[in-house]
C-alpha cells in the first residue's frame, strides 16, 4: 500500500521499453538528434501552437530556471504560501535567479485568491526600488492540496498578472493530473487562460525522469538555452529524455496513467469518507488525498503496511488532539488491491 | 564513422536491460531507496574507504557544485586553461559558486604545469582581500586534449595544493578511460595522491546519465545534500541513476567500456600516424584523438559519413594554412568497422 | 516640520567638522590609516571586550553582508515580518547571500514573538534539504515599528536561538536610540544578551555615512574582509568613514544625539495623545511615532508645511474609513519650534 | 613623499567645505533632494547631452554593477589581462552580475589590443550556450598600467565592441587624469568614441567617496535603481555626494587636480629617466608612474620616508635580478616639495 508519494513509483513499461529501444545508435547530443526535434514537434501539437521546449532535470529546475528567465533586480515573484517553490525546493528559486524572492500570498485550499494576489503585487515593497518589483504570478496545477484550479480561477488570475505586466508561471509538476480531472486540452489550460510558462512534469506521472520549461511564446526563450547550460541542466544524451517523453505523449499514455491515478485517489475518498475513524480535510480534485487520521488508526495502518507522510496542518484546519493530517498519493502504478486493503483496514 | 563525440553513443545495452528491470515496485524517492544504498556501498569498495557519493544531473553540474562545496568569499579555483571549467560550461562554475572564478593555468597537453600553479597561488589577486583568495585546484583526468596524467604527476600537483591549504579537485568525466589508460586502481589515483573530491562520470561511458560527486571525506559533505537540492540537481526518482551505476559498476563493465573506447583510439591514431595526409597533434593517451588533417582530405572524410568535430588550435602547436586540428571520440560503442573504414579512407 | 524621516537631516556639525578636519594630510587607504585603528579600539572600549567592526557603505549592506557572513545552502533567516530585511532591501540580503531567504516571523509591535520564532525554526522546510536550513535569527533595535525591545526579550530570543546553535543579530539602525531608551550599555543590549553580530548605524543619528558591521566574536569575522571587498563595499579613504565616528562617539554625542531624537518623539506623541484629530497607534519607545490621523486632519498638517510618510497598516491595527496610519521621525535635529508647531496644529 | 597611491590623500579643502556646508538643514533622501538633481543636471552639461548618473559607493561597485546592467546568462566581460575587474576586485564583478566572467585580453601597456579582442569574442567560449555569449567591452581611462587610450584608439575597440552587438564600458576610476592628458572633453573622450556606460571617479582626484555610474543613454538605465539598492550602494543621505560633486565639478576644480597630479608625476618620471639608479618601465601619461629602481637604491628611498608599492612585472618587461618594479602615484595633494626631494635623492 504505496501512497507515500507519486515519485515512489517506478517507470511505466512503455517508457522503459521505449527507454531500451533508443539505446543503440548514435545520435546528436545536447538535444539536437532527431528524436528531440520530434519530440519537440510533438509539444507545439498537444499546445496547438509553436512553443519552445526545453528539458531540465527536475522540477525544481524547471521552476527555478523559468523564474530565472523572467528575473529582474529586485524581482519577486507571487506564489500560493504552499507553493513547491516556498516550502520544498531549498531557496533554489532564489539561488537560480540571482536573488529574486518567492512571496507568499494567502488562498484557500492551495490556490491563490485573486483579491490577495492584487494586493500583493500593490504593497509597496514589490512596486519600488526601496522594496522590489514583482516580477511573475505563479500557480500550482494541480495544487499542492491536491485541488484543481478551474480554467475560470485560472484566467481571473492571469488577468491581474496581465494587467500588472507580469509573466504568468505555471508549476505543472502534476499537469496531466489537473488536465484530466477538468477534462480539458493543454491550450485551454495554458496560454488561453493567460500562461505564458509552463513547468511540463512526466516524472511524477510515469517517466524515470522527464521535465520541461515550455515556452509559449519562443520569443520569450532566447536567453534560456544559456540559462539552461549555466545551471548545468543540458543533459549530453538529452535523447533519453526525449524517448521519455516521446513514450508519455504517444497513445494518450499520460492522459490514461493521469486518469488512473485520478481515479485510485477518488477511491481512496470515498473510503475515508466512508470510515468511522477518519475523514477528508477537503474533497480531493486530482491524484492526493489529505485526511485526518486518528492517531490509533494511523499506526495501524502503517503497521499493515501502508505508507504515506505527515503534512504540516494549516492554519484554517481544525483538527482534534488526537488526531494528526495526512497525505496520500496515487500515481500510474497505484494498484486497485492496494486500495481495496486500505479501504477494508480503515472501514 | 561516429567520432564526434562519447556523448553521442546511447546507453549499453546493459546499462539499459538494469534500467528496465528496476522500472516496477516502488522505493523511497531521493535517494533513500535500498538500491541507492547497494551503490553507495559500491563506491566504498571501489574507492578502498568511506566516500560520500552524491548523484546530480552533468558533469557541469558535479563540477559546479563541488567548486560550491569548498567556496569561499572571493574564491579562486586553479584549473588548467583548456579545462571544461573554463572553456565548456558556460560560467556554471561562478554562477554555482555564487561568484567563484575559475582562473586559467598554463601547461603542455591539458595538463596543468605544476610551478605554473603555484605562481598562479601566490599571485596577489589570489592571496588579498583586494584580489581574493585560491580556494581549489582542479585537474581533468583524462584531460580535454585525450592525455593522462601520470600517477606522479597527479600527486605533484596534490602537493602543491596540499602545501597552500587547497582543496585537490579532479574532473573525472572520463575518469575510466583515464584508470584503464594507467592501469591503476581509483584509490591510486586519487586519495592516495591527495585527490579531496571527484567528478565521477558515468554518462560518456555507456551510461544515460549518470554523474556523481564524490567525496573522500565524507566529514566535507554535511552541506552537500543542501547545495544539490537549492540547485534543483537532486531527482526525485534517483533510483534511476543508481541502477545505470549498479551496472556499469558490477563486472567490470565500465572498465571494459573504457578499454574498448581506448582500444579503438589508440587504433584511429596508428591509422592517421601512418597516414600521409593527416598526423597526430599529439600522442593520445586514452579515448580521444587530436589530428592535424588537410583540408581536402577531411572534407573526403566527412563525405565519406565520418563525424568529428574541428578544435580551436593551442597556442604551442603548428598548423598549415591548409590544414586544421580535428578532434576524433571513441566510446564503448565504437566498432572495429568504423575505425578500420576510417583507416582505409585516410590511408 | 520635518518628520518624513531621520535621515532627511544632514550631519551633526560637529560630525562635518571633524571630517574637515581630517581632510589634510595623507594616510593609508582601505581602513588601515590610525584613525581606522583608534576607532576600531574605541569599539573595543564601548563594547566592553574585542570585537571585529568593519565599515560599509549603508545599513542594507550591513544587514545583508552580516547575513553573507553566517549563510549556508538553502539558508533560511528568520525575521520579523515587517523588517527591514524584509520589506525595504529589494531583495539585498537575498542577492549578497548568494541566494539565502528571510522568513518572516510573527509578532506585534515590530517584536517577534519566541513562540512563533521557535515554530518557525522548527518548521520542516527550515530544517531538511528539500525545504532549507535555518541559518540566523534576526531582531531590529529599535524596532521598524519605533518600539524597543526590553533587555528579557532580547535575551529570549537570544536563548532560542542559541538552543538550535543559531547566530543572532541585531539590525542597529537605530541603536542608539534603543540603547539611550533603555538606559543601558551597548554590552548589555548585545552580546550579554546572545547577540553575535550588530549592523551598528550612525548615519540616522548625525552621520552622513557611518555604518559599520560588529562582530562580537572576531574570530566569525575572518571571512569578512573578502565578503566586504567582493561587494564593492571597501572604502579606499576609509578614514572619511572613521573620522565621522571618531566624532560621533567622544563625549557621548551619540547618546545625546539619540536622547535628542526620542525625547522628541516623545513631545509629539504626547501631542498627538492630547489631540481630538488623532490617536497614537501605540507608545513609542524611541524615534518614530506612528499615528492615526483623520484625513482632513493629515492633510491640513501637510499644507501648513510638515512632511510625514503614510504607513501601511498592520492586520492587528484598525483604522477608520476616513483615517490613515502615519510615521513621523525625529533626530538630532528635530528643532523643538517644529514640535511645538505641530502640537499647536494638530491641538 | 606620498607616492603609495591617489587614495592615501584626503579630500581637496574646496570639497570638505562643500561638505560642511550642506550638513545643515533637512533634504529628501536617497537621491531626490534638489542638489541631488542639480549635480545631475551638471553631468548632463559636463557630458554634453542628457545623460543617467548614479552614486554608488567604490569604484568597484561602480564597474560590477555597470556590468551587472547589462548582464547576461553565461555573460562574458572583455577586459584588458590587467584591468581593475580583474585583478582588484576579488570578484566583485562576478558576485554582482549573479556569475558572468571576466576574461582577459591581451595587449601592451595596459591597453587592450583591439585584434585580439576580436579573437576573443570570436572564440566559440563566448559564442554558444557550451561556452557562454560576450556581453560587454571594458577598457580602463587612464589604464592601470598608467597609459592612456587615444581617442582613435578608443573609437577602434568601440567599433569592434559595436560591430558585435556589446555594450562598451569605460571604467573610470581615474577618468579626469586620462582627459587631462588628452586635452579632450569628456563627450569626445566617451560616446562621440562608442561608450555607452562609465564608471566615473572623482574618489582619488579630491572627493572622499564620490563614484558614479553614468549611462550615456537614460533608456537604458530603467534597471539600475533596483540593482543598486538590491546591492546595498543606495546612500541614504546621497546629498554628501552630490555636495562633493557639486564642488568638484565646479570651477573645473576636477580638471585643475588632474592636471596637478599629471604634472607632479611627469616630474617624478623626468628625474627617474634622468637617474642613474632607476629608469622607466614605460612613458606615463597620466598620474601614476612605473619605475625600475635598483633594491639598494629603493630601499634607501624608503628609508628616506617615500612610500610606493612595488608591483607586479608583466610578461613583456625584463628587469634584472637586483632589480624591482614599482608604482609611483600622484595627486592633487602631492607637493612639489615632496617631488623635488624625491628627484634629488634619486640623482
Amino acid at each position: 500500500m504505496f501512497f507515500a508519494s507519486d515519485n515512489w513509483a517506478g517507470a511505466h513499461p512503455a517508457i522503459a521499453a521505449a527507454l531500451t529501444a533508443s539505446a543503440s545508435g548514435f545520435a546528436a547530443a545536447y538535444g539536437s538528434s532527431d528524436l528531440d526535434k520530434l519530440v519537440a514537434e510533438r509539444f507545439n501539437q498537444i499546445f496547438e501552437r509553436e512553443v519552445e521546449v526545453f528539458f531540465v532535470a527536475t522540477g525544481t529546475a524547471a521552476n527555478s530556471l523559468g523564474m530565472a528567465s523572467v528575473s529582474r533586480p529586485g524581482g519577486v515573484v507571487l506564489a500560493h504560501r504552499e507553493a513547491h517553490m516556498i516550502e520544498d525546493e531549498s531557496g533554489a528559486p532564489e539561488y537560480l535567479t540571482g536573488g529574486a524572492r518567492v512571496k507568499p500570498v494567502e488562498g484557500a485550499l492551495g490556490k491563490i485568491d485573486p483579491a490577495r494576489l492584487e494586493e500583493a503585487i500593490l504593497h509597496p515593497a514589490t512596486r519600488f526600488p526601496h522594496g522590489g518589483q514583482a516580477m511573475a504570478v505563479s500557480v500550482t496545477q494541480s495544487t499542492e492540496s491536491g485541488t484543481v484550479y478551474s480554467l475560470d480561477e485560472i484566467e481571473t488570475i492571469g488577468a491581474v498578472a496581465r494587467r500588472h505586466g507580469l509573466p504568468f508561471h505555471m508549476d505543472g509538476a502534476r499537469f496531466a493530473n489537473a488536465l484530466v480531472a477538468l477534462g480539458t486540452t493543454p491550450a485551454e489550460m495554458t496560454w488561453k487562460r493567460g500562461v505564458d510558462l509552463l513547468s511540463f512534469g512526466g516524472t511524477k506521472n510515469g517517466c524515470w525522469c522527464a521535465e520541461a520549461v515550455v515556452f509559449m511564446d519562443p520569443k520569450a526563450a532566447t536567453q534560456f538555452p544559456f540559462l539552461r547550460m549555466r545551471a548545468g541542466q543540458l543533459f549530453s544524451k538529452s535523447r533519453f529524455v526525449a524517448a521519455q517523453f516521446d513514450a508519455y505523449l504517444r497513445d494518450d499514455l499520460w492522459l490514461q496513467n493521469a486518469l488512473h491515478a485520478n481515479t485510485m485517489a477518488a477511491r481512496l475518498a470515498a473510503a475515508i469518507e466512508a470510515s468511522p475513524h477518519a475523514r477528508l480535510a477537503w474533497k480531493p480534485d486530482a491524484n492526493e488525498v489529505f485526511a485526518i487520521i486518528g492517531k490509533a488508526q494511523s499506526d495501524a495502518l502503517r503497521k499493515a503496511g501502508a505508507t504515506f507522510y505527515e503534512w504540516t496542518v494549516p492554519a484554517e484546519l481544525e483538527v482534534g488532539s488526537d488526531e494528526k493530517l495526512f497525505r496520500l498519493v496515487t500515481s500510474f502504478a497505484t494498484t486497485s488491491e492496494d486500495v481495496e486493503r486500505f479501504a477494508e483496514l480503515i472501514a
